[in-house]
């Protein structure tokens, strides 16, 4: 995601993206004053692009005065392809995958150099994670983030690394080396692990999900409780991401 | 939704947004002159907006030279609050109604004088419908906008029925008098039908989904082939939504 940064000199057109870039899952109501700073823009240009963004339908007023995303923009996300054909293709799959397993079912695409989650399903039984649907994950230190790392090639790989292979558990692989050898592996077995590499205490595996000219489109992945649990449950996740590749092309 | 008209007036940062309206169920991928005749903007400014919109991940080139809506967006759309807490409240009972039925399970919010889709469950064996997640269903004709405008106030009737009252069959209900009347009866049982009223060959029972407040959050849906199923099912949706709105406040 390229995008310039957020300098003075920027157009006004981009200063009204620069607000909407102020929310996130950490903060999806801001006060005024909150974007401002955010956004390092004076007030005055901050109220007057909040206003234009909220008579659009962009941005909701709550009743203490904070802002947050509104349903106009929420629309038009759901035109994003991934947020289509991949999701409705492989929704039924992942039902029939938390009905047997009653546990966390996670979706995720290749977004810069992270795996964005665009569906999940769980439940209360399930391991809590922190993934939620429009979360970014590791692509070094998960399943889903492993298998779109593993068919992604070469060049993603390199700029993972340069970036650093952030140790999120004691769990994490953070040699470059040891992660290209278990990438290898994935790409032999077809699917993924991650053992408490993100999280400790949950478990995950994954498999991609090839397009016909086998590019990753997607990850499928199950966080489950124990090692166990995951090893029986990879055939299904496997079967699952074939099955969404059928359709989603 | 407010937002002013498309005048030659209007401000940069406006016109951005000119472009993204642009875009919709119909239109996911539009041409730069496709954007600047709908978008009535000169194909000058077009492109330089198209290209900010661009550098930002809002919209993504196509291979054939078009445009769509890019992740970028999809994920603040995310943000917007009927994506996340009702959204994540309902599932699991939509997931319930599914298994249960194999129909079409559907989640609907009230967006101006519309209905829209935030979440719907499918599969192959089910009726089919025209209605997907980001989609909009007039409020007299279904059974989600039944329960939705039975539970929100004159106001709202009134505007939808001066706004004229589209007939979809030839068994849609018309007559405002003869809405006010079902809409009663809505009232009165907690679930609103719809006999073949939007699409021939498929009815629909859904139920309101109500805050601690009393207004209407949302209405859930079952669309069915027939009538003795939607009648079969009438509790199982008026449980689920019941159960909906326990989570979702």
């Amino acid at each position: 995601m390229a995008g310039r940064t957020n300098a003075p000199g920027q157009s006004v057109s981009r200063r009204l993206l620069t607000v909407l870039d102020c929310f996130d899952v950490a903060h999806p109501a801001l006060s005024l004053t909150e974007v401002a700073t955010r956004s390092g823009l004076p007030i005055s240009t901050a109220r007057r692009l909040i206003t234009e963004l909220r008579d659009w339908g962009g941005l909701e007023r709550l009743d203490d005065g904070r802002y947050r995303i509104g349903m106009r923009l929420w629309t038009i996300g759901t035109l994003a392809p991934q947020q289509r054909g991949l999701r409705e293709a492989a929704l039924p799959y992942m039902h029939d995958l938390f009905q047997a397993t009653q546990e966390n079912i996670q979706l995720t695409v290749l977004e810069g150099k992270q795996a964005l989650c665009i569906e999940k399903i769980s439940s209360t039984k399930a391991v809590p994670t922190l993934t939620h649907v429009g979360g970014r994950l590791p692509l070094h230190a998960t399943g889903v983030g492993k298998a779109i790392l593993a068919f992604s090639g070469k060049d993603l790989l390199r700029s993972v690394a340069e970036a650093g292979l952030t140790r999120m558990t004691p769990h994490t692989i953070t040699q470059p080396g040891r992660l290209a050898a278990a990438l290898g592996e994935v790409r032999k077995t077809g699917v993924a692990y991650s053992y408490e590499e993100m999280t400790l205490g949950a478990v995950s595996v994954a498999a991609p999900v090839l397009g016909l000219d086998g590019r990753v489109r997607a990850a499928l992945g199950i966080v489950a409780h124990s090692r166990a649990a995951v090893d029986r449950l990879a055939p299904a996740v496997r079967a699952a991401a074939l099955g969404i590749a059928r359709w989603a092309d």
